[in-house]
């Protein structure tokens, strides 16, 4: 009998094993915890990024347009939270399916988080998904706006404010979403293997393909070219507010990075996650270095910018694949987006295509290097990788290019040339950002004759300063 | 018998279920580690809108001002931290029974756990309680500190530093203390059912009464409002810093509202958490680009910082229910907060009450009607609300009122009008803020007559320069 | 039958209690989990700090060589995290046992944890260890960073920017990691019961000591020592972007002290961790005003530059010892510490030793101070502490002085006469900070007789301007 009963624990005690082993990992609950508070505490490092794009751009510009650009900015990521809110998140993971077919509006399982709360639930029905879906929506909508602030860089200083803002609405609202859709809504991209981290291409590729296309429509500034091909420099307003922004970009990738992770609810997500965050660092500063050294030969000095750019262009590389390189290859990675980032700068200036920040070279170029070698690096599909970069740039562009052609023919995007002269602070705004001091009197080639040349930025002379 | 051994083993397995399905959730120890990693990680996010509060306050005053305001703010932050540990945690959470009976000095359950450590003492000890005291101390401190910031901007450009430092050590210590005994030290407000999650009204409510109270004792700037009636523009030093600090403000208030679910140990902690984090982004958002279209009519033309200030009015607005408004109600609270603050600036101006970074419409209009509309979003009793709105303000208004009298009386709570127009940095810090630049001359009214309107302020010009 | 099979179950109740009752406490993976979180995102604050230096010291220096400080630290946190990962980790941590026989280059785990990842290995393989060792890797790099970002405060302004990357090399690549090892990789000092919490002494004195010997080789600026003896006053940039950095500092500091817990996974080490960040907190509180009052009698008004200082200093102070510090004891030591680099700040003027933003007293003095102090606060062996201040002093200063000296000997230290009157942004980055503000003419002495003084650093003029 007692043998028999010792026999049933035993049988007992073995059948509980795997439960009381499993109860050695992290329970569902935990899981569920740590999951959400990485999309939390990362998303709210990711927003913080949004600061750090204001910063890099109000530093760049010339003093006239920064008060502008920090309106842009201010606009962007209150545009973009309403706008995914609204009906970004809903294209870009629910309607996927059916295409345009039925777009839901408002974001809808936050009503079921908000019940659940409300009614004190059984933490068993929380505990169905892996994480809260609120967080999961926080986290999306922080890299919306990443994508939209990468725009504002390079058209900063002529873009019509109003304009931006029609177009990054549409941006955050329409076309982020839908590229989104093909990959991290379980679209065709991902069906093909695409394989991109936390967004070489579908965040940052976005980005600045909108960006290039905005560039080629909106025009140059007027007299950024000269006619005899001279590029004229345009001198940053503060050469240390973009080194602010750089250092919050750095800061603020580790949370872009590191919580697209997605969970951080088992030792394997945070051992992934450290890795991500090594070689995201460790790809910066490649980037840094490399830049710095080869604007020597293409510039013709060492150049802080470059640098800069170099290290945002660094990271935008390694965020195609920072869980799967080794380090030595996030550094070599890092150091060759950092080169392709001054080479794309030069480029663009010889092609005559006006970006004041170097956005589409930090981010775009940079964002194909980075998608492409992630084949080269972790052994993925270099084929599928450039049917991403294709598809998701071809895409992006041609919308970007018609929408922003379809604004410059109604609404314009270009300022007047008035407007230009005296920039958009005093002309659009009405708030100049450095009232006191005194500053350097514009050199003479600012309103000279060249301004012509933007003939259609001319016309919507009248439609301006609103 | 081996069936009777079964069935008690199956009854046996029956009876560990429960116990198993609870040990699939967070487990007492690891919920002790996670609520107390959100005070820490929150709280330090909180600390850091010192120095947003900052940024927005040094940007917005004119050049002459800006070291000092500096001062003020490092001041304040230092301060409120040893305030509130000398005294303000013991009469906020401790003493709150006794009234001023007998007050404790110095933070209490420090001790205990400096001892528990020390003695490397059993878990068990430590998860008596649901969270370190310690962090929670942290926690609310950050908060003392907030509530100080917002007096500082309202009161810029002309209340004496020494006299401002007086006001913000009694605030701290036993002000704010007070206030937030009567609902978070589970006082009177709590008992009746007040709400208010965060601190609409407690924190910003608290801040803005007290701005308020020293804004008519102080009296304005000298010359900001003319004879005729007209107000006269005072210049921000620099809009791209303003803009930093209203970023920094957002980024900060994820800890604010977020670590201020108290938890972090349960499924249902954490999604309360993320409810709260995109509630908050929601009316921040909507705060923005409402306040940025009401400026318009208002104002005369879209105001940028206006949106700034609106951006915040929507914040404060959501604070006081972020976890139980659905988001949609968080848009609308968000966007009337933002519609309130640009309202308020303008009424302000009319009664000429100066107020330098529009701190009383962001935080005391908005958070008035913040915590109105939890009634009116979430259910609660509206009656209830007012009347810790009206309780708070009463309270803080007339203490306030007080004592930046007797401030007044005594060693003087305006600068001589001599300080005034050289500035406070070289008047009474010694340090401008930006030596090396040229700087636009002053206009002519800022030492003209109407200067003699505030006689009491021109009697203790001896006193000052200290 | 029944009974004895109820007898059984009884039994197995009480053999799995036990393992019920262990299941409350946090479990393994869970720990793993959270300590590796602890580094990656106190770390990430930790690496906010380098933003902090810059902006300290992008304020601090004259407008004419602000861009150069900020090429610097960009380029300090980019060396010191490759230069950590090819050689520095593992001469601190792996090679300690052989000092300079075999030198492992490049960080070795790092590929280990790929593979895991790779194979999606067992949990169980993965902790082995208490955390990710890559999380590791990346707490230790950006305490590397912070030790060279001291450096470059102090010789701010006519350091070549060349030679002091080549100087952050060897620092980061080889002092930092051979003092390091000393204390944190278990060596002779660890041994001997050396008590350095945070590293007031292992981080903070190594940059000091570091920082110290180059002001002695590099020399001060031309002109600050006038040759009557008096002190020549050089006038920050921007006091604004000085308090910007002070306050990231201060919120990169609860990463800092915080995340040298090295634990976060059990009820323990998180309250550890919240009397740490208390303890932080009082001290740079107590540091400020301290500073703030004893800036009155030394340099005979109250000073908001001291009064930064002694924040920092009072951060400093408290680092050897916050885990272990009564709070009354944190605030005292932060006083100490606080007035003690007001001193510094007057006694390195009148010994001719020029350190533009205080970086000696700050680091140094209160970081002799702190490791001090943890003797006398929470009763270590003094004699031991001070043994760990005087051999690592020692050694750094040395290597230091040497290295400088060498640097010095060859391709130059100091910047010629020419590139120090211009200014460094122009003489050797070529580009200005501010190109488009007007600026106050220079002061004469700037250019005068004097300079000749250093005659050898006027050797290199042709090798400058590269």
């Amino acid at each position: 009998m007692a043998i028999a009963a010792a026999i049933a624990g035993a049988l007992l005690l073995f059948l509980l094993w795997p439960s009381a082993a499993s109860a050695a990992g992290v329970d569902e609950e935990t899981a569920f915890v740590l999951n959400t508070l990485s999309f939390l505490i990362f998303g709210a490092l990711v927003m913080w990024m949004a600061a750090g794009f204001t910063m890099l751009e109000a530093g760049s510009v010339r003093t006239k347009n920064a008060s502008t650009i920090c309106m842009k900015n201010l606009g962007i990521y209150s545009i973009a939270g309403l706008a995914y809110f609204v009906i970004g998140y809903n294209l870009m993971y629910v309607d996927v399916g059916d295409l345009i077919g039925s777009v839901t509006f408002f974001y809808g399982p936050s009503a079921d988080e908000i019940a659940l709360i409300d009614g004190q639930d059984a933490a068993s029905r929380v505990i169905a998904t892996p994480y809260s879906s609120m967080s999961d929506w926080f986290f999306q909508m922080v890299f919306v706006a990443t994508t939209a602030s990468i725009v504002s860089g390079a058209l900063a200083e002529r873009a019509r404010m109003w304009s931006f803002f029609v177009f990054t609405l549409v941006l955050t609202a329409v076309i982020y979403p839908i590229v989104g859709a093909w990959t991290w809504g379980g679209g065709w991209l991902d069906e093909m293997g695409f394989q991109d981290f936390a967004g070489s291409t579908i965040v940052h590729g976005t980005g600045g393909w909108a960006a290039l296309a905005g560039a080629i429509i909106v025009g140059p500034r007027r007299g950024k070219f000269a006619p005899d091909g001279s590029v004229r420099p345009t001198p940053p307003s503060s050469v240390v507010i973009v080194t602010l922004g750089v250092f919050i970009l750095w800061f603020g990738w580790f949370g872009f990075n590191g919580g697209s992770q997605l969970a951080l609810g088992s030792a394997l997500d945070v051992v992934a996650m450290s890795i991500v965050l090594v070689n995201t660092n460790l790809a910066a500063a490649a980037g840094v270095l490399a830049a710095l050294v080869a604007s020597r030969p293409i510039f013709g000095r060492m150049s802080l910018l470059a640098a800069l750019n170099g290290g945002i262009a660094g990271l935008v590389s390694i965020t195609a694949g920072p869980d799967i390189t080794e380090p030595l290859w996030a550094i070599m990675i890092g150091a060759v987006g950092g080169v392709i980032c001054t080479g794309g700068i030069w480029l663009l200036e010889r092609l005559r295509i006006d970006d004041v920040v170097g956005a589409v070279p930090a981010h775009l170029f940079a964002g194909i290097w980075g998608t492409l070698a992630v084949s080269i690096a972790a052994g993925g599909d270099l084929i599928t990788q450039l049917v991403g970069v294709v598809a998701i740039g071809a895409f992006v562009f041609a919308v970007s290019l018609a929408l922003w052609r379809l604004i410059d023919m109604t609404v314009g995007a270009h300022v007047t040339p008035e407007v230009e002269r005296i920039g958009q602070d005093v002309g659009e705004l009405g708030l100049e950002a450095y009232p006191e001091f005194l500053l350097m009197p514009e050199p003479e080639w600012d309103s000279d004759a060249d301004a012509d040349a933007d003939a259609d930025a001319d016309a919507d002379a009248d439609a301006d300063a609103d």
